[in-house]
């Protein structure tokens, strides 16, 4: 049978036992056939509807792809509430075009945002800050969930696509990013002949500073030149433990496609962090273009290799940590390892092998069970009832199973060829049930046509039943690869930037703006308030600044007016900047004045009734 | 009593109105006043939901201000199905990235998208394509909306910030584009004190090529130095004259926000674009800057002025063309004109003055009358039973008012100081009724907090009864300033692009899939397919372009996936460069290779399960 006719088919079940389910509801209403499906599709209104004045339940946070953003969500409703810029210039609030954050974006035009993981303590999300991996550019960033402001922007050597996650330990004592491509190491040029002997896999630990919303490298574990795909950190009983899928073990250098599914097997990398980084205290290393490299084929007995069927994407440890649960995606099963198991034969040295000089263990003394999920199995998260959930690409389904019995429970259909899923703090020690999104990769007919180029689509699952409920979907903006969903109470945020008078370039009242010269470098301390832009208090013309070409100026603004959601833009027209100042926050532009004329300055962001009236001038005189 | 004191008071009345009717429909069911305000969420809840597989009635075309681009929404669900890249760079479509879009976008970092304009036929949209202005530099974009491609962007000289929209005459003969910020005439530079002389406000008269899907300039009309805001096309009886509203007459040069705002009256500028098309086709006009510029000081009997409360924010035709209307934003009132008697003042020459040489219709006999609708009147749309709705900036309301009797009928709360509205095809010649959204600039406490940066707020309000209705409100992206609704069948889309056997550099098959080197220029001629690059069907390697650091790379790739939602990406890691293909597409990216080392190329669009293994690599061998 065909996929779209299953899919006919299905629906026609679907709706049937809808029917069904609403005739024993509502059936003593009386009401016709056609009746009974509205208040069916009722329901499930209502359940997304949150009323104009009230607010979403939790938040999702989702990866923006190739858009290098952030997306956030609100659920159950649905909607986008914000693009947070992370690692693209955004044109609309001037990131990447005011000095600070275009110093932090440092020339990159775009990037590939994979995988957003919230900070934890003590294995669940505690909303502090989220951390991101770059594919496109082999970056981190520092998301801090107080401002949604991106703090920091760490570029990372010798790795190629840190594409795994940014997946954080249960105290965020670090986030680790394996590299998806293995490259050359050092950087040096190396032909794609000596790929298994030049080029590395490597794995990268970053150590979060929460207090300074920053971020260093801790240091780098050399890996065979596989590919690393989604991984996860242990919990509780597996803490001091992380978990990597690998893909490509056969090392192929081109048409992968095929070359790289030869294996029957590839692995999963466990590694023991909390060692390695007391090895790396001990001098354990080598420096590799300024960073702590471990190479574990040298020090035993802290990275182990588990067998796992082809080419899985993504390891997924259970909340209990007692776990670690692989699918490979060419294979219908999914695998579920026992931890203590994966212990024991450590222990016993209990191998089948070895690779690149890493230690096998012994899949059948470490397999827990095989679950037969279905086609195209990729990404598991849980819920608060001892239930896993699983993508499965192939057939566009969501399938659960439980746990302990490793028994499919139910398949919804999802429409289409989802990639990862996200439940209520599902990836946690403490998931939260009630939802689940299914992230497709496909949503072809879903949504009005915008022409050829379709967006990706989002279905919202009810999991609190036995069987699960397809409720809703939503187009989702490019291209979401991992989401988290976190309670909402768990985000405290400011809503206006303090008023800290010792803060440098800043102005704190009309007054006291003012224009100073130092040759050709012209620094402007300006204030942005309802509805005025002040450059200089002193002049006639307070809201003018009047250069000479070939002057370089610098517009310091501090936006005075400290209320809830008032911002200013600030344009200039046919200069091709513009940036936004939120409340209370100061920010600086630098310009390069090398075309004369005359130039209105604008606010760009609309504040209050005189708004429009909100200009001033660069002027620019001719050499 | 205070702004949020009447927001809590009236929400009560609501309600209380809610529960009255929630219980006249529902009363018989015996339920509870709870659940009888949950029937109420309920109603509203049906309205807006759209259940998975099946489509909004509407799109929404919403401005994207500062952002640049375009957003597209989907009514009643209100969901964002796709932003479309218009003004600034996109890195998840790599618009501005491949050679084609890069050159149209000519080095613009970003744009300020003000007002979209959907092309008409007869007064009514016909959904062919879509054009912008942008106030941030001075351009004009024509989206396709076959495609929903930007496919032209004209750069207009002598105007600074065409903010009025590109608003169409009634078959799309012309968009008007007038300037929002006077500049020195002909580019040269001008002192801000000369500036009531040389300083001059410029109309631009656009001609689209439907056919050709672009963009020429015809004329330009030189107007005096005041700032125009947006405007509208008259139609059926005012078919042939345009009308646009102006504020700054005082011809202020600093503090806007109190010397644009001295002058009791501004005025509406009406101009007979029938006429002047003849005049400059007869010659009459002088060459500035390459365009014919038209002074209607020199040629009398083309524009004219009508006095209009202070600092209007827009002018807006009645759909029969009978009327236009402007609400003076520091006036309570809306002022209602009669074009018929325009023309019979004009004819008349019933004149109360004239400023800058254009004649001054006197006020009285033009006026047909004086609707007290609130604090901030802004913009003004029409329903199907002749009916006008009101943003009333200051009370955060919309106002219902009837154009025959100027009888204010209903008032809603909207949340929070509304700027423009759009109604079902509510500013053309046929209006559809049924929705309106009010597209609010603050959006305060209405969604989940993402920090001191607030998303802008849409309210969706039903206005099939008498009395409005709240229904739903959601998050918009940055910054709606305008949006135009249309009936979603009037768009016909491609879901694939042809297979156009003689496009340059496109390469149909992964047979003939080659590179051509030329010096050090390379000529990639490669194809994307589930899940391949070929880049040298010759090569053991084929999916391995290797070059010598200095060379010029020119990737022209095919998507050869002529399937439904199969668009490949390509993003080519550590080179700060991607862009996609869909299905049928051709695009080239050039890249200099200045660096040299080991670059994989992989897709970064989701497109297939071995979507991760669709890899490749750039090798540049060192100097």
């Amino acid at each position: 049978m065909n996929a779209s006719l299953t899919k006919v088919l299905s629906g026609i079940i679907g709706i049937a036992a809808g029917l069904l389910v609403a005739f024993l509801v509502f059936g003593n209403t009386g009401s016709s056939d056609m009746a009974t499906t509205n208040k069916q599709n009722k329901s499930n209104a209502e359940k997304v509807y949150v009323p104009p004045g009230e607010h979403d339940e939790y938040y999702m946070m989702a990866s923006g792809g190739h858009s290098g953003q952030l997306f956030v969500y609100g659920l159950p409703s649905m909607r986008l509430i914000r693009q947070v810029p992370v690692f693209s210039p955004d044109p609309a609030t001037g990131y990447g075009f005011d000095d600070a954050s275009k110093e932090m974006l440092n020339g990159y035009k775009w990037g590939d945002f994979h995988h957003p993981a919230i900070s934890e303590t003590e294995g669940e999300y505690d909303g502090r800050a989220l951390f991101a991996s770059d594919v496109g550019n082999n970056r981190a960033a520092y998301v801090d969930l107080e401002t949604f402001h991106t703090t920091d922007i760490l570029e990372i050597p010798n790795v190629s696509g840190p594409h795994c996650a940014a997946f954080v330990t249960p105290n965020t004592e670090y986030l680790f990013l394996p590299t998806r491509f293995s490259v050359p190491i050092g950087g040096e040029y190396a032909e794609l002949d000596e790929y298994s002997e030049k080029y590395k896999g490597v794995m990268t630990a970053v150590k979060p500073d929460v207090k300074n919303k920053k971020m260093d490298i801790a240091f780098q574990v050399m890996l065979p030149p596989w590919a690393y795909d989604l991984s996860d950190a242990g919990k509780k009983l597996s803490n001091g433990w992380s978990f990597l899928s690998t893909y490509n073990t056969e090392e192929a250098t081109t048409t992968l496609e095929i070359n790289a599914s030869q294996n029957d097997r590839d692995y999963i990398v466990m590694f023991n962090w909390k060692q390695i980084a007391k090895e790396v205290k001990d001098g354990n290393f080598t420096e590799v273009n300024g960073e702590k490299m471990f190479d574990p084929a040298k020090y035993p007995g802290s990275v182990y290799l588990v067998p796992v069927p082809k080419s899985p994407h993504g390891v997924d440890v259970t909340p209990d940590g007692e776990h670690f649960i692989a699918s490979g995606k060419l294979s219908p099963t999914t695998s579920m390892y026992s931890f203590e198991k994966a212990l024991e034969a450590i222990e016993k040295e209990d191998f089948q092998g070895e690779a690149k000089g890493l230690p096998i263990l012994n899949y059948d003394s470490v397999i827990d069970k095989e679950v037969e999920v279905g086609l195209g199995p990729l990404h598991t998260q849980f819920d608060n009832n001892g239930n896993a959930y699983t993508t499965l690409f192939i057939d566009s389904q969501v399938v659960k199973w439980n746990l302990e019995s490793g028994k499919v429970i139910d398949k919804a259909e999802v429409a289409y060829s989802p990639g990862h899923l996200a439940a209520v703090e599902g990836d946690t020690a403490n998931p939260g049930g009630k939802w689940l999104v299914s992230l497709n990769k496909i949503a072809k007919d879903q949504y009005l046509s915008v022409g050829p180029s379709h967006p990706e689509s989002m279905d919202l699952v009810d999991i609190t039943g036995e069987k699960m409920e397809l409720v809703a979907n939503a187009p989702s903006q490019p291209e979401p690869h991992y989401a988290q969903i976190i309670n909402a109470d768990k985000i405290k945020t400011t809503e206006v930037m303090d008023k800290d008078e010792k803060r440098k370039n800043a102005v704190w009242s009309k007054d006291e703006a003012h224009i100073e010269r130092d040759g050709d470098e012209v620094h402007v301390y300006g204030v942005a308030f309802r509805s005025r832009f002040v450059f200089d208090a002193q002049s006639d013309k307070p809201d003018v600044v009047k250069v000479k070409e070939g002057d370089t100026v610098h517009f310091h603004m501090t936006n005075i007016d400290r209320d809830e959601d008032i911002t200013h833009g600030f344009g200039i027209n046919g200069y091709n900047e513009n940036f936004e100042v939120q409340p209370g926050e100061t920010k600086t532009l630098t310009v390069k004045a090398d075309k004369s004329g005359t130039f209105p300055i604008y606010c760009t962001n609309f504040c209050s009734a005189l708004h429009q009236e909100m200009t001033g001038y660069l002027l620019v005189e001719p050499k």
